[in-house]
């Protein structure tokens, strides 16, 4: 298990020019190896001005006591704690009328599928994505790198309990389905003429049982050579797309 | 970049089974730490004594100095080093009046990547995954494990050239089609009445530009949010999927 990190560091130059587009409020402070030039990073060095965002020109070891052993492209960004929604708040504002689809991310360990699964739920048009508070990835370097930081386009909910917050979506409209290899309905069926909540299982044990009873729909992705199940990201990418085509 | 691997070392125990049941004849020794019992892993001790591979029982600090920090569950096995397919005898071997799909790999760089695009490959029924010799993650104990063993479900074909490769596959009647975020037509509009071939691009820079102008279909995914672009993996599982779906 990961432990939430207080700091977030984002890092390498597209992901830091990213958050400096779209979340440029969130971001405390800025550090460049000093060996770098201003001319070699403009835009970041634009934005991060027009913010009034501090930037630090360190020597390459300082950036590596901040995000270890990776490619940082000689810039690494602190941001503040990640946004988390409240799941009563969210709820209370979303307008079911439109029939939004979010998803429900059943203890997702891995950092790397976490954001994966972000970015792609932010190119389908997802409206949220509903993670536990306990045992679940939490959004750090990694995530936001993995995102290719699109991380912050799209709210975060988190709920205490993934169960009761699936029985108060219901009592707001919403269908809930899950993909499980046992599924008895085809993905291909998938019927988008209602608020829809797509729970995504771990990457271990899927979805756990007492989750899969509240699904409406159980619905499996046709597999051959005996493959029996997908990369959590991918099966969420299917799950995704094939909402956005038939929206 | 990574050099290929001459030893190729599966770790975890459903990688290490899923290989003994797959590739049995490629395996050449089996490493268990030797604080697990034989009852605690029957059927890899059952498949390995059917095909007479031998199980060294070795301290945890030998399994670390074979895979390093990773999660090997106290078992480990030796491949002796993927089998490539000759691009020039697969091709003369392969039937397109099925209408068959491969794909085609333009440098992908990630082992994770690379190992999941050949989980989801092999899935969706797709009938090769071609590779360029050159400026390619290698078939490796990482691509093993992210592919969750189905590696060697698929064909690996390497060619020598990928640009050359696309030339003679077009000469036997293959399509190609590339995925780009300024591709003029929706992956939706894929037509699969012919041997199509799909190109993937390489992580950072996409389909190279003189590969791109040997396709004949540009498709792009739709997107929302300002999103630029999708994980390499995560693209290739939704082109995989709509063949599949279609056919």
């Amino acid at each position: 298990m990961q432990q939430p990190d207080t700091n977030i560091y984002i890092y390498g130059r597209n992901s830091v020019q990213e958050a400096l587009q779209n979340e440029a409020t969130k971001i405390e402070k800025i550090f460049v190896r000093d060996s770098l030039h201003d001319s070699q990073l403009p835009d970041i060095f634009n934005i991060a001005s027009q913010h009034n965002i501090p930037i630090s020109h360190v020597p390459g070891s300082k950036l590596y006591d901040l995000v270890g052993s990776v490619n940082d492209q000689g810039v690494v960004a602190l941001m503040s704690e990640a946004n988390y929604h409240d799941f009563g708040e969210w709820l209370d504002s979303i307008d079911t009328s439109e029939y939004p689809a979010i998803l429900l991310l059943d203890e997702i360990e891995d950092s790397g599928n976490f954001g994966a699964i972000l970015r792609t739920a932010a190119a389908a048009g997802i409206s949220a994505v509903l993670v536990p508070k306990h045992r679940q990835a939490p959004v750090n370097a990694t995530v936001y790198k993995t995102s290719a930081g699109t991380a912050g386009r799209i709210p975060i909910v988190r709920a205490g309990n993934l169960n009761q917050a699936i029985l108060k979506l219901k009592d707001e409209g919403f269908w809930i389905g899950g993909l499980d290899m046992n599924g008895n309905q085809s993905l291909w069926d998938l019927e988008i003429d209602r608020p829809l909540a797509f729970v995504i299982g771990n990457e271990g044990s899927g979805i756990s049982q007492k989750t899969l009873e509240h699904c409406d729909y159980q619905f499996s992705i046709p597999m051959e050579n005996n493959v029996e199940s997908l990369n959590a990201s991918v099966s969420a990418a299917l799950l995704c797309y094939e909402w956005n085509r038939k929206k």
